[in-house]
């Protein structure tokens, strides 16, 4: 397989027009989108090819509500470490999509999976997480490409969440995704617009 | 920016092609395009839009004979971690292109970066982790749509990376990049083929 210069530049536009998206309509996704989503991880690299990513995909409304009520304790604390312009600018930001996102994930990590036979993780146990950070990000590029919003939060207690869903001791929290139609599109991070952190470019040197 | 199924099936079959690449032709790489694999981790996601990555180009003949070394180190201990059939599994793969790679690059994480003001991290400092891991995976698939083949190499101790590589304090080492043209392509992971780690998929049920 060989691509051209045009679909590598599909690729570039696909990526630089990924956003954290925070404003959904609440129209909602239809099965073989998500199922298009779904494959979109099974081509993530991992360690070994373990793949120890984990989808929980939460329809149940009681657990969606303690999702929510859980990001909005951690918000308000982590609200209280700001203080004065600084702390009104972070209340002003929106840093979290789940008033209306029709679709929900929580990620985990199985940290100590059969798959791969530790291959590649004596000495980097990290690579594990580093996997499904990836298949996070393939997923994330898949629901952009089908003009999808997907939003990123890490403003939970990692521990509150594996208790709210009751997972298995070997299942560490990634993150949770919000996935649904945006209200708008955008080359430039929201963070960016809204003045929290300008865009930077990568730090790359040659030695 | 509205992209069509097409573009979304451009996405589809290089996320399906990307491969883990041993295997390098040792024909360099021009400059022109390594800025596009530099650009495209521009676009990756990072927390509070931190942007924590750090890569170092590793051109000096010493440093990169050095890395080597610690690989075959680490390889070598990882081995004695296995018996009898499953050990002669091991080694018989290859796990590093150091060999051949004409581009090898030392990625690391900045873990206390002033960009992004600390949002997202309080709870959840792995996020920066989280992004690096994710600008990695951006930067792979930059190089697949470019027909360049990448492997990461995680069979390193991480503190002896950062020391061979004298970083500051503050950057923890997260994954060594091998980039050159592959001797082949495949649609198939090799650890797959190579009978060590059967291509399982995504696991994802829904609550």
């Amino acid at each position: 397989m060989k691509f051209t210069a045009d679909q590598a530049e599909t690729l570039a536009r696909i990526q630089m027009w990924r956003r954290d998206v925070r404003h959904f309509k609440r129209e909602g996704v239809t099965e073989d989108v998500l199922e298009r989503l779904r494959a979109a991880m099974d081509t993530a690299p991992s360690v070994g090819n373990a793949r120890p990513w984990r989808v929980i995909r939460v329809e149940d409304i009681s657990v969606r509500s303690a999702v929510r009520a859980e990001f909005e304790r951690c918000n308000i604390n982590a609200a209280q470490t700001y203080a004065g312009p600084t702390k009104d600018a972070y209340l002003a930001l929106k840093l979290a999509g789940l008033d209306a996102a029709p679709v929900q994930l929580a990620v985990f990590t199985a940290v100590n999976p059969d798959e791969g036979h530790r291959l590649g993780r004596l000495t980097m146990p990290q690579t594990l997480r580093q996997s499904t950070a990836m298949a996070i990000h393939a997923l994330w590029l898949a629901a952009r490409a089908e003009n999808l919003g997907l939003g990123m939060i890490s403003i939970l207690d990692p521990k509150r969440i594996e208790t709210i869903l009751n997972v298995g001791a070997d299942w560490e929290f990634s993150a949770y995704l919000c996935i649904g139609w945006p209200e708008s599109d955008d080359d430039t991070p929201l963070l960016h617009r809204a003045g929290w952190q300008t865009n930077n470019g990568t730090r790359w040197e040659v030695r």
